[in-house]
């Protein structure tokens, strides 16, 4: 290992796993029209909380934590069957169940950049390991109900903020800063982007050829 | 490993697999209007037989069974190639298959329940591994045939069969009954709740918040 | 490690990877009416160059390539994004992209077979992991896509080609031939029946019961 861990104290781990596995299971609760059973929405739930992590695990070829620790899994089938139940009142709570999710993407991309560095990525990777933690229960979520992966297509900033957040994440490591001062820089940027992206409508444009933005310019 | 494998017959486990194969690729084989190649029947067959186990160890950051050794993927190819050149006489032997299927899925239950517990998992990570196990050939299935994710829609007891057995196996394991003795009652139990569901029509409630459950009971 | 790994070159390597992405990026780019943004578009083209090479060390138990080399995941992303700006430039010379392909699709196959020999895998699970890293990226673009699995359906020869390079490369192995003959023979067998099958049309049937063969015999 060529760096420390950015630990984080395992309830802010837990809380963050289960921010997302609340979001995954109000989310699949929505798509009434699918006739999801009760199970379906709780697998959701689990797999926002816990996906992130598990792809970040299978990368680095370390044993999963969440199946190494008993707490993970528990949490987030609670978690998740806590969001079906209470939807509306979450749904009352959005905006504060967006910020916390905002903290969530900053919390899993700071703990999956720092654990690839950790176990000797180098520092691209590191980033794109971080992205996926970040992202990865998202991905999978539009896997498993058949929709269009929402973080690819026109939209808020998602996957750019916990990329901005973790790049400066390892910028400031390999500049000697110490772990937990990165790591916290990373959250706190991660966060505002992802806020900021939400309340002013930035967004990514399109993919265009450069031919057509010729075009457009001329326009 | 701080506990006893569950080791079956590899005759068996192979039987298991090749029973998920015949069954993958009559599924594939029956989607006519999808224009699905042989290729594409034989690879959805291997994947139903063999997706299950792929799943458990890479979540158990082990060599897949079904690569170290040499005769998990002959087995599912040829089972695929023979549920798809036979659908006629399996189709009329469909009673038979979903029988057969049943223990099948408590077979891989209990293998994978108890692969994760000798490999360190706690229990409750080792009963989700054992359900994935159980049911992530079904999952693979569906992801790559670009269809709704059966299990998780309203209809018959799938992973809830494989669920409570593999819950049985751990709280029988953890009171110290022989793996044996557990896993065999692990496939008995997931057996029936499967062929009870088929028979009678169990199902699992559709997804709903707390506030519809009091207007349905109100009405 | 049981035999030698077919070692090519680094800068072979990335150029695999590079045509990939380049390919992965023109292909995201031209679903228009999708509104990927330019994240997406640059996340299919890394999916479509990597993929295959992650699945197979992920199959294998082993840290991933692209995980621990810092050269792998801006390649992929470079070549993605020049795929996406040059969208016009490289469809005029789409002939060109379609024979580097071929090659690419030959160099996977022999790079992960030989791997998966290497690590131990017997020879039928080698060939298994050669296809898969060969074709993995074109599956995980059009999971990620949410489109049918391109080569599971009626078309040009992807995945056998893959599959006859790879088994030669195996049967080459096993009769003592120097592995370097070897992979370059897989290479050249899998370019041309892949080429062929662009140029002439080969395909393989749609699958089709032993039944109805009968019946489209008499007719």
């Amino acid at each position: 290992m060529s760096s420390a861990l950015f630990v984080i104290p395992l309830w802010l781990d837990l809380t963050a796993v289960a921010i997302g596995a609340i979001q995954g299971a109000m989310f699949a609760a929505r798509l009434t029209e699918r006739r999801i059973d009760l199970l379906g929405v709780a697998l959701i739930g689990v797999l926002v909380g816990l996906g992130g992590g598990l792809l970040r695990d299978v990368l680095l070829n370390q044993p999963p934590a969440a199946i190494f620790d008993n707490w993970y899994i528990p949490v987030a089938t609670a978690a998740a069957l806590l969001g079906m139940l209470l939807l509306r009142v979450f749904t009352r709570l959005n905006g504060l169940i967006i910020a916390l999710d905002a903290v969530t993407i900053g919390l899993f991309g700071a703990i999956g950049t720092t654990k690839a560095l950790a176990f000797g990525a180098p520092v691209v990777p590191a980033v794109f390991v971080g992205v996926l933690s970040a992202v990865g229960g998202s991905i999978l979520r539009d896997v498993a109900l058949n929709l269009p992966i929402a973080l690819m297509h026109v939209g808020s900033l998602y996957a750019i903020a916990a990329t901005v957040g973790a790049s400066l994440l390892v910028v400031l490591v390999s500049l000697g800063v110490n772990v937990i001062v990165a790591g916290s820089a990373c959250v706190v940027v991660t966060t505002l982007i992802r806020l900021g992206s939400v309340r002013f409508g930035w967004s990514l444009p399109e993919q265009r050829a450069l031919g057509s933005w010729k075009v457009w310019r001329r326009a």
